[in-house]
């Protein structure tokens, strides 16, 4: 039974499509999209004491700190299917929510997955989702170990990330006056893409993280969704200092132009503040073993100082967190 | 700004919408409703080790097992804003996904929920679904310590819980024959309200729950979401038995049918099975602690028996699992 938005006229279809879950459909089944999920998350996991296929999943963790969060990618808000395959979405769903674990310096261990699938979605489409859910998880050493499934009237993909915390906790307080900004990889790229309607690939830094996240001379850390004008705002909000962000230093590709570095989002780059003695280190360690490179990009200041951007001529500007789309 | 599924016709809007995740909207902002999530939540706790504000939440347990879920509600698929109340819709979230923390004799400690909110909502429908939320959250004494709030084309609540495990699970796998067959509650009132398009409030059965798990007798559970027929079935398989259940001892309500009883889901009772012995002992320790009454609806056979229903006039018929829609 096929259900569409307009066919909901009775309270008892209501109830039918709530109860069913998708478990009669005749698009597609859950047990069939999760035998998909699973299959590439099959891996006898000492962790995972409870997997898919009961009411909830049951993990066990050695350690005693966790770090937990989610993201949500919705159709014709985050993604179109007409320039996306449906590997990439489920992809880009993961690589996300990863993201945020990666920020906070942890490592992912346990994924559940929301799947609000729309009635004009085959069973093939749904299980490519699937494979792009699936093997992204396990690109990062995750695992999905359960999740839902449900009709909706649009697509939309909902990760749930449980990490193990390092000691340490990487947030977005921490910068003292003086540490330097740095960012991992280049900035805009993502913008640059979706202005041409392709597709862009997020990698989420997780072993960068990792790296990172060893360094008590790391003060701070966020990962780039918003912007990297929205992002170092938040760290100066949180951290109760100022910043000078010099546009020449920001890391980008050819032809990629500077306000796409400084305001576009989505590029899921990891941005943090380092004690300014220990920056050449942190650069080498992580360049040696994983081959990203960090670029020094600014320098924190008091909060009496203000945020700033410094111009390629030299010109101070304030920093103002803002989208590409207001900036035009 | 905005935003509907007829305006992105422009990658930019596009890359708008999914950047700035609401923090600009003029509908509302995802700070003041976060704020209000927060409002009900907001007592110091220790194993809160960072709450809403940063890239993920950090949580302490103690115990090394825990149990985690999540649960979604879809506009016009498991609700309708003509008959809820926001705060209900809100209430409802929750409530189904605690449920299934309840199943596995769980005890839910810490919350994330996503919103996926249409431009048709205002601030004030927004902010009286998060106080739903909180309000269901602390009566359970669970806390929502971070999520997400997006766009979306339609109004869509997810709900991830992590619960701490009981030393022992309770799974739906475990059923010997002999073992009585229970549930608490009476069954086939959602199905009643849904038909009158009343609201049916979900109480999850957690503190029963928390009774039942640390009794040895008791051999398997389940929350009953689909219908009663749906969930003994999927007990029966997972711990490959068979079951007879009998109509006439099915709890209802004056007047509701025995099909919404058998059939009907969305009660969120819960369903368990439990060694003859001691099942009165069970029935008074709940009855007493909780005022729940418990009934014992049918009895677990070996599977070469098969699945069975006994009706009123003591015949016996195939038990098939179905929902009421396709009953008629």
């Amino acid at each position: 039974m096929p259900l569409t938005n307009n066919s909901l006229h009775s309270p008892q279809l209501l109830l039918s499509a709530a109860r069913n879950n998708f478990m009669k459909s005749k698009h597609w089944s859950e047990f069939e999209l999760i035998k998909h999920i699973t299959r590439n998350n099959s891996l006898p996991n000492p962790s995972v004491l409870l997997g898919i296929g009961d009411d909830a999943a049951v993990i066990s963790s050695q350690k005693n700190k966790l770090v937990i969060t989610c993201d949500t990618q919705v159709e014709n808000v985050h993604f179109r299917r007409n320039y996306m395959a449906p590997q990439q979405i489920g992809q880009r769903a993961i690589a996300v929510a990863l993201s945020d674990i990666a920020a906070m310096g942890a490592t992912p261990k346990f994924i559940l997955t929301t799947l609000l699938l729309p009635s004009d979605i085959d069973h093939v489409f749904a299980e490519n989702i699937s494979k792009g859910l699936s093997k992204t998880a396990k690109k990062y050493d995750a695992q999905i170990i359960g999740g839902n499934i449900t009709k909706s009237p649009f697509l939309a993909i909902d990760v749930f990330v449980v990490g193990e915390s390092s000691v340490r906790s990487l947030t977005r307080k921490g910068a003292n006056p003086d540490d330097l900004v740095c960012v991992t990889g280049t900035l805009g790229n993502a913008h640059s893409h979706l202005l041409k309607e392709k597709y862009y690939a997020v990698s989420p830094r997780i072993e960068e993280a990792h790296l990172l996240s060893k360094n008590k001379n790391i003060t701070s850390m966020i990962d780039i969704s918003d912007g990297l004008s929205s992002d170092i705002t938040h760290i100066c909000k949180q951290s109760n200092v100022g910043v000078e962000i010099f546009l020449e230093k920001l890391p980008r590709s050819k032809n990629t132009p500077i306000d796409f570095a400084l305001h576009g989002g989505e590029d899921y780059e990891l941005c943090f503040t380092v004690n300014p003695n220990d920056v050449e280190n942190i650069i080498n360690t992580v360049k040696k073993q994983t081959e990203t490179t960090i670029a020094v990009i600014g320098k924190i200041l008091s909060k009496r100082k203000g945020l700033w951007i410094v111009e390629t001529n030299g010109e101070r500007k304030p920093l103002v967190s803002k989208g590409w789309i207001h900036s035009g």
